[in-house]
């Protein structure tokens, strides 16, 4: 059995780690036996020679096993009970999606409950804000009364009786991450190939789900901001994934303008509602955001064994859709995790449009820079400690290939204070690239697809 | 002004630290403003990305004003203080010599009363044995009473009155290096040139000498184990030196093969003092032990200016061995450290030969194994909790080069414990290399010069 320092030794030295020793190296660090220092080395280490697809797998399988997966019956198994856990009858199929993150990127708020209309049961863990891009949760909150905050008691309860539920990580899955993601935060460590993939991987593998579909994106707004590294991520993520013994698909996206027609957590809630009501009309700016989700919500069905065909996945979507089931999900899981589906949004005090510095053609967008324009307005955090402003935000951004005339609105801003909006404006136009000729096409919206 | 985890993800990309950056994080991580898992990350990091020259010389610069340096006049300076700090009569030289470790390595013990003799003065702070290399504090201790742990006041005290002192690094010497080499230990960054030589140079630096002489080894006996890892080292510590504004030189000497006729810690005290005596005759297997020390001296005679050619430095030196000047300082010395210069040293209970497996020419020694032998024997440590017995090692062994009869002595050993010459008898038999043919020539004990 090697000392820590001997496994360190090995992974500077570019050699392939055991699963044994990445086994005992997390569980000594989870239970605090292998202190901070050997892991913040252990990481550096990894971010330069890297891991390959096993000693991903084993890194995550130890950080899912350094806390409990749920047990879709009655009890969380415990790590040691892990093999022995599975839906409890066979007809229920458990699945879930998982997004790298965007701007505008409000996926989950409709497929969990679109889905979750046709039969599967979707238990989704979702995270906050971080950097520039928005949280699910956050987006949440803005519902009045709506709690993100579930044990695994009720994030069980409201998955079984209302069949989807969108809830924070509680404190008894994959505590390692936990742990690991803090030390690798003030440690240079956090984009390192691996180390993401353990980490996204460990938390969704840990809900015990019979599915797994991944949302990855890449550009501007995206934490990969090249397809190929987008790419690279999508492999990883899928082969551990399938290793690990999951059905799992990955889709790449695009995501160098914003996803939809809102950024901001209450105008991105109602956009959800708007696409998930029959009763609404189609919004031209939300096509992007409809066909991000259908695909998505296709790969589940067909993952889940739900559906056999693209064809008989897209009718019963399309028919839960349009009978208002989707809807009815979403109200009643808002109902059952707290929130008032009835209740108004927060509304801005004030609205008005970011004019475009010149004319020209749309050529591209510091798509993070709007992100960080709705934390300059209150509605994300410079700290984890901020509050947010649930109500401002951007509404109907020109996108890539789009004509503008100097003047003409670039997007409308939802807003409080006005010494706040100036800072936003500057950044809104300073993330557009604005040229004299009409922009080249741009590529595909749904791009590579891995299994 | 960066966050710490910024100056780690700087230097994890591979671009070079300012002496600011530096400067705060070394101070940060002293006090414990910075904690042990960044200053981890940040090592690795730097084992990956190297330093530069200007980089590496202010890291050792930091980790001097972490502490005093020593001012040959009355008070240590402290860091805020450290550029005042110089000899205090221009008329006194303060010269060192540090070596990077080898087996049967004791030109210190010579070297430091042979110099003082020719007017000198030599405050040498040095180490314990580390790995399979012995170390000269040990050594010393052989002799009854011998002290090596003395305060700052009382190694200015023996410098200025004897002419030389060899003695353990006391707290108040580069205390960020005490802290970082602990850290370096556990988290597999030893064996990273920048660390080396700032945690040599550091302590070296601290002692405030006007001249250093660098003994940097390589071989089968050396931490670097080739020619250009050793000069590698050797040039970066020349560089350091003179950046941080010290006349700096570094032999590189072949340590293929243990340094004179003696190894074990006893064993060497008494090859020493029979070189140092001029009463005793010359001895073949010390040939190359004199040769060494007579080249370090000289180069830190003349770098001191003592002496202006290498004609005149030989002088002085024979002159001061032949009269048994040099013996005299080292029992002053040993007095002046409270060690009974006319103790006899312990003897083993038992000698015997080691008898040769093969009749052939000896064509390589694997000479870290050597070490490893001394230490089963008792001679060293394997924890640094470990009490030494400083009777045991091994005496006249063969060389490369030498013809050996198969039932010939390799060499003495002297033992107190049957089983523990066994297992030292094997290590030894197995390190040779003995072959039917006569050796190539060997490559020249002392190589290249760096200054």
């Amino acid at each position: 059995m090697l000392l820590p320092a001997q496994v360190i030794q090995k992974k500077r030295d570019g050699q392939p780690l055991t699963e044994t020793e990445i086994r005992a190296f997390v569980a000594g660090f989870t239970i605090g036996q292998i202190p901070d220092y050997q892991m913040a080395a252990l990481a550096m280490a990894i971010c330069f020679q890297g891991m390959d697809f096993d000693e991903t797998m084993w890194l995550t399988r130890a950080m899912v096993e350094s806390g409990s997966t749920i047990n879709w019956g009655q009890e969380e198994c415990q790590s040691a009970q892990v093999s022995g856990c599975s839906s409890p009858d066979s007809g229920t199929f458990y699945a879930d999606k998982h997004s790298t993150g965007g701007i505008g990127d409000k996926v989950s708020l409709i497929l969990a409950p679109w889905v979750a209309a046709c039969g599967l049961r979707v238990p989704m863990i979702s995270g906050r804000g971080l950097g520039p891009t928005g949280g699910t949760l956050d987006k949440l909150e803005s519902i009045p009364g709506f709690r993100t905050n579930l044990s695994l008691t009720e994030l069980r309860h409201v998955t079984n009786t209302v069949g989807c539920c969108i809830t924070g990580a509680t404190p008894e899955i994959a505590p390692a991450d936990k742990k690991l993601y803090a030390l690798r935060d003030v440690t240079a460590t956090v984009s390192c190939l691996p180390l993401i993939v353990a980490s996204i991987m460990s938390k969704k593998l840990a809900e015990n789900v019979d599915a797994l579909v991944l949302d990855v994106k890449w550009g501007s707004g995206a934490f990969m901001r090249t397809r190929e590294t987008s790419a690279a991520l999508a492999r990883a993520m899928v082969e551990v994934g399938k290793r690990y013994g999951k059905k799992v698909v990955a889709l790449q996206t695009d995501m160098n303008q914003p996803l939809g027609q809102t950024i901001g957590n209450a105008l991105e809630v109602r956009e959800c509602r708007s696409i998930l009501n029959p009763a609404e009309p189609v919004a031209a700016g939300s096509a992007d955001l409809r066909a991000v989700t259908l695909a998505l919500a296709t790969e589940m069905l067909l993952l889940a064994g739900v559906k056999k065909t693209v064809a008989a996945a897209h009718q019963i979507l399309q028919k839960q859709l349009a009978t208002g089931a989707a809807l009815e999900t979403f109200d009643k899981m808002v109902a059952a995790q707290g929130g008032d589906p009835a209740a108004p949004l927060p509304v801005a005090k004030h609205q008005r449009a970011i004019a475009a510095p010149q004319t020209g053609w749309v050529h591209a967008i510091a798509c993070d820079q709007l992100g960080y324009a709705v934390i300059a307005l209150g509605g994300g955090r410079t700290v984890a400690s901020d509050t947010i402003d649930f109500a401002v935000g951007f509404e109907n951004p020109k996108k890539i290939g789009d004509a503008v005339t100097a003047g003409e609105p670039l997007m409308i801003m939802h807003y409080q204070a006005a010494a706040r909006a100036a800072q936003a404006e500057q950044l809104v136009q300073a993330a557009y690239t604005i040229a004299a000729t009409p922009a080249p096409t741009t590529g595909p919206l749904i791009g590579q697809r891995f299994e």
